[in-house]
């Protein structure tokens, strides 16, 4: 089945809000099996609306939209979609007592609730209504000429366990097939080395398939299945993905698309009883925070220290003045005495370090300081088991890039080295 | 004029890179007075890319599109738009020279040099082409029927540059008149009651316009005036502006569009020689993360501690242990103790704590723990001047916006008690 995505939004249209729920969308339908042709921003304009929607309404056997589904008069997507098709809208009692239900909750006066609060409740006539317990506006999912028409709400923090809890049921029990995939993700090979090594996979292999996806500092292979049950996806995907294993196992960190770098190293952490402690100079607290972001991370994570000057690395995690004199801040011996004093600090057993120069920001105007040699060098440190390893990298240019490179880099030295 | 913005990439079709360039280009577009009818994304298919394109350039005065310049068989945009504009395709003497050149200088041999790599060289017959310092791949912008076609490589690193260094004065000087504007940026009021209070200066204001922003914990007004030169552009922004801050100034913290309230801070704390220190429990390092963003934060950084464990709250900024037991780890009796004990640890004149619920993520499986009532309350303790306040706030269920606002707030207690 074809599918387009068209997000409805003045907000998106004028580059005030990024785009994040046709990311977010075009993943799932990709991974439900739905062949993505086209995505489309359109403002709150009436006739453009229309426009774009038949045209994709024609030429697509699936048609999302989102946004455009509030309480103000600039929200027209479900009107404008409902005249398009021909459906007239009726009043929807369940949302309608939700709306009710969700003003006395939050103590507002139920004389207040507008006839505009009541035009969300409304929705076209003999459409399946999906719930949205996140918000007042509910969604919409009509079928009409073979074709599935799907009307979610704006906000991703609406929209994504809409679509979890409603759409994707939906297209998995209207497939004669399942399909099943797993992510293989790599850390430490860039994308063009990896899909040389695995060319000849990728080219012949049609069931399974193998798709690269790069990201900053990462590569990610997806291998699917089309097959009859999960179980036999599975065993379809298994040797082609041993045989990856074979070629590049000691990149590959997870097989799990919802696994992070930082989730890997916590679970691994975890298991064998092991402390870490952070001191960041570069990174500044971002890798303590992808940490952090892992549920469960305090039994792991023992203390961090963001020391940014010298000044701090010498108070917070015992760095000597003379080796900042002697070798700079930016140093193999001031990695190493980071890591290791970091540790020491808090009694943890490892101890993990970045210091660098992060450089500037690209295209911004008034950050851009140019680029100097040094730009994007980067030294990690990790103290472990009474011993200190010390990486040199170069992270690029772009101040962002380099700070995030440096923070999975620092991840994967803990990987490698720590058994 | 209309414009309209082509992103042209399998790997944004298919959800595997989020799209910053549409994001990027349409703020841009808007800020320089060009009106965004459309955003579209197609992937490598040639018939898809050439109907989409003849449709924006029937439509639409400007199309710009971006991606698909690379050197490999894909990589079709160029291609494609001249072939629909009847432009034949031409060698490029300098950007031949230019991918030799970068060749030479990463060290490769210049006989592994290939048809691909030199197709990158070859332009639209007339066109103007754009310099491409950050890759191999020129843009390109042609004008024809009195329309504007450009094409701008996908890597954010080389588009952004571009569209600044090229672009930008390309339209600027097209323009008969000037559009200069000021974003005026607020924190601690929410969208809908900063919009009421300006209600009758949005609706009657006409030139310079007001156009609020909603972001995250923050939200954005854009004063745009259009006038014969800056100077009276300004001039006809001031007396609006003046009446904006008079009505919510003590919420206001920059009218400068590319300044954060980072930034902001850093700056004032540096004016005023000032140190900070940072003790964060449920955000992690993301606070200290976002202060060392600033270029010129190490003046005023003095150290930054991540106590997410109850031990590294007592151990690293000395948290009294009965406090912790008495009031718990999430309390303003422990966010106190960690603002006054991170700017004591290093001698820092400023203290400030994070401590809080952080809470699930939406819509991922296996992260949502459930909303409990607790998730989302975040306490924040501020040390300055031998004094310490602490805020009790209540942030949502989802975690990373509830950290974002964490951090946000803690950065604008700072702006509001530190004078």
């Amino acid at each position: 089945m074809n599918v387009e995505i068209i997000c409805v939004g003045t907000e998106l249209l004028m580059g005030n809000t990024l785009n994040t729920n046709t990311h977010y969308l075009a993943g799932r339908c990709v991974a439900l099996g739905l062949r993505m042709l086209y995505q489309g921003v359109v403002g709150d304009n009436p006739e453009r609306l229309k426009k774009t929607f038949l045209e994709s309404f024609e030429r697509s056997d699936v048609v999302i939209l989102t946004g455009g589904l509030g309480p103000t008069k600039d929200d027209l997507t479900k009107e404008i979609v409902s005249e398009a098709l021909g459906l007239e809208l009726v009043m929807h009692e369940e949302s309608r007592k939700a709306i009710y239900d969700r003003f006395l909750k939050i103590g507002r006066d139920i004389s207040t609730l507008t006839a505009n609060n009541l035009k969300q409740a409304m929705v076209p006539v003999g459409c399946t209504v999906l719930k949205n317990p996140n918000g007042t506006a509910p969604g919409v999912l009509i079928e009409k000429d073979g074709k599935v028409v799907i009307l979610l709400p704006g906000p991703p923090k609406e929209l994504i366990p809409m679509f979890e809890n409603s759409c994707v049921p939906y297209f998995k029990a209207k497939q004669e097939y399942v399909l099943s995939s797993i992510m293989l993700k790599m850390i430490g090979i860039g994308e063009s080395r990896a899909a040389a090594v695995l060319d000849d996979l990728i080219e012949t292999s049609k069931n399974p398939t193998i798709a690269p996806y790069a990201k900053d500092s990462e590569v990610h292979f997806r291998v699917t299945a089309k097959a009859a049950t999960e179980e036999e996806a599975a065993g379809i995907i298994r040797p082609v993905a041993d045989e990856i294993y074979n070629r590049l196992g000691e990149y590959i960190y997870t097989e799990n698309e919802y696994e992070n770098l930082e989730d890997v190293i916590v679970k691994m952490l975890k298991e064998r009883s092991l402390t870490l402690a952070v001191a960041e100079s570069c990174t500044g607290g971002l890798l303590a925070g992808r940490i952090v972001n892992v549920p469960g991370a305090s039994d792991v994570l023992k203390a961090g220290y963001v020391t940014y000057s010298n000044e701090a690395k010498i108070a917070s995690v015992g760095v000597s003045p003379v080796t900042l004199e002697t070798f700079s801040a930016v140093s193999a011996e001031t990695a190493a005495e980071m890591a290791e004093g970091a540790a020491k600090a808090c009694g943890a057993d490892i101890g993990i370090s970045t210091t660098g120069y992060a450089g500037s920001y690209v295209g911004i105007p008034g950050t851009e300081t140019g680029n100097d040699e040094e730009t994007g060098l980067v030294y990690i440190g990790l103290y472990y088991n009474g011993k200190t390893i010390t990486t040199k990298n170069h992270f690029g240019n772009e101040r962002q890039s380099i700070r995030n490179r440096a923070v999975m880099n620092a991840l994967d030295l803990i990987r490698k080295n720590v058994q």
